[in-house]
């Protein structure tokens, strides 16, 4: 009987225990053995849900038990999930989360601890939801020399983008909607704002290239200035506006991450993925490119990519996966070192050169950020977005 | 120091040792140590190449090198790949494979010999070539209960039937084209006939169920009859047609699977994916559907699988990743249990409550295979073919 813990007992947390419930005969089969379910860590009152007999508040409790093999970080943020994962990993427990945020910040301790203690700390569903990502990346593609990732790596904005681009409706009206259907916080900040992604896109190149890049190394923007005439511009000459998290690796060995609503032509089978959906391209030097496409978001997507780090780590036992970056990378400047395509709209005219699309809207490049930003200036354009070649 | 030998010096055996030139130096990385290539099976003359020193003509000399610690059978077919297999692991030897031919006739004999040997029998490139799905199947969404698999598995027919559908060319043009493109053998019938998408369904559904699919026991129509009308009428419709293997568990627990050409709508993602491109699409109770997709084939591509599970099997010496299937799996009867819908056409008067399309075509269903080839017979229909839902 393998013993493990949830902590945190809301959508994540919840989303485990009812895979568990569903699936536990043949997860059970996988394993070997029994999976039990010992604990759930929450300060919330849980006694009138079919959990009141395992609710505990006080994490020694998860500490101090020796049968406990492996806890579930389902808190989120990076403070009590901090310590808790830093003092489970420490008592020689496996930890698997979901939570992006402590990944991104923080992954590069935890995973030094993890493997100081020779205990798993897996967070495959940190990354596209219940999508499998992170595995195949570092070990089906082990062989390659990742190129570049780029993806859609947020389904709330992929949601409000395509309401937008599919009917129409306004960026401000496609926020409601989402937070209505329950896929966007009230507080929609870190969503709309790219840092959800950002994190992501850190997440990502940490492992297809083992340096540290840290979120706020990461030039970050959001669509809350996407307007319904850069939909229509971009749909009229063949493109979609998406949210993207992008990480190239460049000729000099250093490499550059970003997040930007780029305009994706819709010969890039990303332009496609529509609603909540996410999906991540990675390309490699062997495997050219391929695409992983899913759910990137809810209970049991992502409780599924968590249940799947369980039984790993529980396979694993004692020979843990080697994971981890201990280097920082070795960033350009945004701003000045990575020449991409810009679209730009306005009242203006247009400069010499540039593809002329609709509207008041022209394609310049390849230039660096600095150098479309003084063209903006120069010529008096509104809006400035990246396009995907 | 990591010792490996290739077995069979073609496309894909050229492959992997193309790829541990680009890439040795990261690999090495990831392994710790450097990897070696000691020994290139082949019967065929190498004193030409840059491997000269390396070729051997009798496998004898791999068997009892006691420092060889894995092979790569690259030989094709199911006699010498299938005796050499069995003797390497037999040695203790890890074995890493494209075959998709062995694996499927053969994987549940050869992962048990793995299995007493404590050696791995690794194939993730047996399926999708370069794309990551076998090990994110059987480890990623361990934690669901798999409910269905349907995907392009043959790159070869998709180039064929993107042409037919693209460019109106006639499926005899077609082969001719994927064949002076190297797509398509010179004897194309693996391909064409379905053969080839059958046993790599066969895998798919043997890792995802534990029980042995026999290629035998699956239903296999190809696309030699594809008519241009039909594909002229299917896009007039809002679908595609697409070869697909498909395998689904149903309610009883019992599989169905089957091989043939689909009509599939265009809000299947599946159904855009062109050329020689590969997808696959896999059901989860917990995941919902992720779909994975990239290079079916090729030189690189497939090296870039069989480099991966190379660096897998010995990066876990001694504790091998656990895979097989023990037992049958209980197939349903697909000609009689497995309703489906039907595209039908003729020129017939159509079936009460059938689905009009244009130029004599409709869709009936859902209805077994043999009560839509009674309709055929009763309506004197001259096409069918299973529709995607």
């Amino acid at each position: 009987m393998a013993k493990f813990a949830i902590m945190g007992f809301g959508t994540v947390g919840g989303g485990v225990a009812e895979v568990l419930r569903l699936n536990g005969g043949a997860i059970a089969e996988k394993l070997g053995e029994p999976l039990s379910l010992q604990y759930i860590l929450d300060l919330r009152d849980l006694s009138e849900t079919p959990y009141a007999d395992k609710a505990v508040k006080d994490f020694s409790i998860l500490e101090n038990d020796p049968e406990l093999e492996l806890v579930v970080e389902a808190i989120g943020g990076a403070k009590a999930a901090l310590e808790f994962t830093r003092r489970a990993l420490l008592a020689g427990k496996h930890v698997v989360t979901s939570n992006k945020e402590l990944v991104a910040a923080h992954g590069r301790e935890l995973l030094a601890i993890a493997r100081e203690k020779n205990v798993s700390y897996l967070f495959e569903a940190s990354v596209g939801g219940g999508i499998p990502v992170l595995r195949p990346l570092s070990q089906c593609l082990s062989g390659n020399r990742v190129q570049e990732i780029v993806g859609i790596l947020n389904g709330t904005t992929n949601y409000i983008l395509t309401r937008m681009v599919q009917d129409g409706v306004s960026f401000d009206e496609a926020l409601r909607e989402a937070q209505a259907k329950g896929y966007a916080e009230q507080n929609p900040a870190a969503d709309v704002e790219g840092l959800d992604a950002c994190r992501k896109i850190c997440i990502l190149s940490d492992l297809a290239w083992g340096g540290e890049v840290r979120p706020e190394a990461v030039h970050t923007q959001g669509i809350t200035a996407i307007d319904l005439r850069d939909v229509a511009i971009a749909s009229g000459a063949g493109y979609r506006i998406k949210l993207l998290g992008r990480a190239l690796a460049l000729p000099d060995g250093r490499l550059a991450a970003y997040v930007a609503p780029h305009l994706v032509p819709l010969s890039c089978p990303v332009a496609g993925v529509d609603d909540v959906f996410n999906a991540i391209m990675i390309r490699g030097n062997a495997v050219g490119d391929v695409m992983f496409y899913g759910r990137g978001a809810g209970d049991l997507p992502t409780a599924s990519a968590v249940m799947g780090d369980i039984i790993d780590a529980l396979q694993h036992r004692g020979s843990p996966r080697k994971l981890g970056w201990d280097r920082d990378a070795a960033l350009v400047d945004f701003d000045t070192e990575l020449p991409l395509y810009w679209y730009l709209r306005g009242d203006f005219t247009p400069p010499p050169g540039s593809q002329i699309l609709s509207d008041g809207a022209v394609i310049v490049g390849p230039v660096s950020h600095r150098e479309a930003k003084a063209l903006v200036q120069r010529f008096a354009a509104q809006v400035m977005l990246p396009v995907l070649r």
